[in-house]
């Protein structure tokens, strides 16, 4: 399995691991301002998509997909954000971010700058915020399940 | 199938189509900054992957697959950038954006801010850029022919 030297998916887990198979494996991404981020890292280092062969471009995406899900039956996100850039750490990992119609970025990508909002909206969003942080260790919880079926990953 | 009254693709196409059958459309995006940058858009109007049937889901991402090649193979990109986001018109569609080192944005994603470039920066770019435009008539013919030849579309 190819390995880069230098790439931080290589070195390290880039995350909190709640899953992990010989293909690839599922990260709860830390970030303060997106409860619920999580990223399916592919283990080998490869920069595209089109890299892969069909049966395993379409095993990532089943992740993907399981990921998306779980999101949707567990989180309730508003919409589901899916990327895979690549453009500073080019090794295959794709984000699944919950998105939320108050949430601070929202409808903006999380890489666009934040809209402004008022104290009120700010507050708004906090509390759903803490809710939705609650709910998070059940979003885990089926996540792992989602996944401990599967052997093909 | 689906459609909404009030969605800019259900009423209109969204841009230059280069490709359309009855399931997706491949769409020439009009944008300055990033040559090349295309969209998939499935027809009917669902808000998340999920919620497409496998088979449709896996029609879909074949095709966003063809674009990523035709943009690796014709327009030599760097970096193929992929999103699926729809929170400001949550009708199925995917962003397959060709990015080069050098690019405006690069390497943050293009709807981020664009980080500072020197003058000599920017003027490389846009010499860059010219070759890349002029490049783009061979890419859409590719594409179409990538999927003149498949009818499960």
């Amino acid at each position: 399995m190819k390995k880069a030297d230098d790439c931080p998916l290589c070195l390290t887990a880039g995350g909190q691991v709640l899953w992990a198979g010989a293909l690839l494996r599922v990260i709860a991404v830390d970030d303060p301002l997106h409860p619920g981020y999580t990223r399916v890292i592919w283990q080998e280092h490869l920069a595209e998509m089109t890299q892969l062969p069909a049966a395993a471009r379409h095993a990532l995406m089943e992740a993907v997909w399981r990921v998306e899900q779980a999101q949707r039956d567990v989180l309730q996100a508003d919409k589901i954000n899916l990327a895979q850039f690549g453009n500073m750490v080019p090794h295959l990992h794709w984000h699944v971010i919950p998105r939320w119609a108050g949430d601070s970025h929202f409808p903006e990508a999380i890489w666009a700058p934040a809209p402004r909002r008022s104290p009120e909206q700010l507050a708004a969003w906090q509390a759903q915020k803490a809710l939705i942080q609650a709910r998070l260790p059940h979003y885990h919880a089926a996540l792992r399940a989602a996944f401990a079926q599967d052997v093909a990953h």
